[in-house]
């Protein structure tokens, strides 16, 4: 007798952690956590400009926004700059923000080739001098951009191969700007390392990303859209981060041929309680909701014990700390949504605004994503969906020579 | 004989056309196209201050901030700043870049009693004086803040009983900050009034916008999600605001007691080709994508005819207008979805960056909206699912005391 198939069926979680055990030998992101610093935050010490621009997009430039963004408050005095995209109104916008005499390029481009990285690359040579003194370029070692670099004696700093774009925040991408930011990167790599041993010594992040991995794949095709509803502004970039993330690697035809689709949607609250809310509470019931809270807020920014004349009713407000109002807000969204009994939600708090605990959260979901992706037999790391554009474009502009 | 039933099927075109031309006897966003502006411009003209500050959150900021974000390098000298969230951090780095002595408040609730808003008004009030001076207030002209502002004898303007907060922007709501800007509010309603009168004398933007709005509700089940992929970076605001529209309006439950769910996603170009691409391309087909392209950008911005050296593969970029690039980005990406023939697209291009075509497309999306609410047979205009949470965090609140 024989016996051959072609469908799969979701594997258990036992089997789904051998796999990402032999995984992390060779995907280079699940290592980076346990790197050496030290060159990284000499050279940070050593940056005298004000302005530092990261010239990047996609993977080069999401996950060093989305710490930034969340962190902005707890850097030095310089300013950080992101130049992505081509539209060139927005990017002129951007450029008149920068002293270009007192500014350092962080040119990322992880293939070396990113044509709007490169377009933005030509446009700053034409209006000043790029060389080693205002200039570092972090990309593979054997890119054309690495050629580059070498050619003007301009610094490089390596993106292993084995660390994608969209996984690649906690390498030389992301800790440099981030150290030179005044940033503390080892507390950021001391979150990553906690939920690492956490997870792979089967403690408590093993089974909660076990489980909401498993609970997501199951139920994909009911709750196709993965929602994530942060309870904090600053908590912006780490849902764009979160986007790419998830839809990149998720987004893909698994060893079934079957198209895959986990689409990521990113909230702010309290905002989005005036926008997207109404959607969740009575729409058709295809979403998970995760709800990401900040514990201690760390500032005290209190609601006067004012009363407005004709406004008396919202004296209740009075004396009411913001920080405690916005997680108030979110437990009363969170409350709503449980009393409705059939909406998937889980909630993440986090302890507090610094550099461990975003560590934390973001090591976080780029397990979760690998498990998801393990489940459900894809290859999370790759994407090729974005190729045909690409090579339209390159044609279409060689054409036009 | 007798027969009753209790679904409902698709109207006609004709049937839904009848009962929006009804509906606009009694939903007033309709006629805000040909209100007087006289008072706003003469208002707006003699705004000495140089900080603008929106205090306003949803409906009462984002089409403000949409038309803003668009058109910022046509505005006055000017700053315009918004503050919505309790996010206790980011309302003090806003409010950081505020020069308090320098700044005019528009305090901005139609219902009068929006926590966030009076939250951000208590506070404001107790680190500076708002009087006639320096504050307007915009709300219904029975609410509490109208109260509130009578009684400092601050001026007011009006937000009409039936416009509804997200589709308030072409009211006082967006007009007043955008003229104090120096936008051309006039110009803005003149798109409007040019969508409105294509579609109600049923010529181009009739059929433009009913079979989109047929097609979406058709196929609603199947093609849960829709997407606008807009190809500038100054739509991002625009396209915040398209995701309150369409979620909030259209997520209910219809005269079948069914939960309807047209779940929209906002993108960017080029940047989103490197971050959610790959989901549209190779995912599940869930999925309308409505790309937004800008004819011409009225920048000339130029890639310059510069070899890099280890780069001159990229020399086919040379002396390319960035205007072009970004579009020929987007053709490549409508190109490799149209190969694919499974994915439903639309591409609306608007000519260039001003008051005119901003005014156009956003009021084509608030007909498009209303269509699609009469189709699927909903209350497009109310929100009743966000007010269980805000029962439970008022009395969360009351107890505290």
């Amino acid at each position: 007798m024989k016996y051959h198939k072609s469908f799969y069926q979701i594997k258990s979680n036992e089997e789904i952690f051998s796999k990402i055990v032999k995984e992390k030998e060779h995907i280079g992101y699940y290592s980076l956590p346990f790197q050496e610093t030290k060159e990284i935050k000499e050279f940070a010490k050593r940056v005298k400009q004000k302005h530092i621009v990261v010239v990047g997009i996609g993977g080069s430039s999401l996950g060093t926004f989305a710490i930034h963004h969340f962190l902005i408050d707890k850097e030095n005095d310089k300013k950080l700059h992101f130049l992505e995209s081509t539209d060139p109104i927005d990017l002129q916008r951007r450029i008149r923000k920068i002293d270009l005499k007192d500014a350092l390029f962080i040119v990322i481009s992880k293939s070396g080739t990113t044509i709007e990285t490169i377009s933005i690359l030509k446009y700053l040579s034409s209006i000043l001098v790029l060389d080693s003194s205002n200039t570092i370029c972090i990309t593979e070692e054997d890119s054309k951009l690495n050629s580059f670099a070498k050619s003007k004696e301009i610094k490089t700093f390596d993106i292993p191969k084995n660390v994608g774009g969209r996984f690649s925040v906690f390498s030389n991408v992301g800790l440099l700007p981030l150290a030179i930011m005044g940033l503390d990167i080892d507390k950021l790599l001391k979150g990553c390392q906690d939920i690492y041993n956490s997870f792979f010594e089967k403690e408590d992040y093993y089974s909660i990303i076990m489980e909401k991995a498993r609970f997501i794949v199951e139920n994909k095709n009911r709750f196709n859209i993965n929602v994530i509803f942060s309870y904090s502004s600053l908590l912006d970039g780490f849902n764009k981060w979160y986007v790419q993330l998830w839809g990149e690697s998720l987004g893909k035809i698994n060893i079934n041929g079957t198209k895959q689709a986990l689409t990521p949607v990113g909230l702010l609250g309290p905002v989005d309680q005036h926008s997207f809310l109404q959607l969740i509470m009575e729409g058709k019931r295809d979403k998970t909701v995760t709800f990401i809270k900040i514990e201690d807020f760390n500032d005290d920014l209190t609601i006067p014990n004012i009363s407005l004349e004709g406004l008396e009713e919202l004296d209740y407000l009075n004396n009411i700390k913001f920080k405690n109002l916005i997680n108030k807000q979110a437990d009363s969204t969170i409350q709503a949504v449980e009393d409705l009994k059939d909406i998937p939600y889980d909630v993440i708090t986090i302890q507090s605004q610094d550099e461990y605990n975003i560590g934390k959260l973001m090591f976080t979901y780029e397990l979760l994503t690998s498990i998801v992706g393990s489940f459900v037999q894809i290859n999370t790391y790759d994407q090729p969906g974005v190729e045909a554009g690409k090579i339209i474009l390159k044609k279409s502009l060689k054409k036009e020579k």
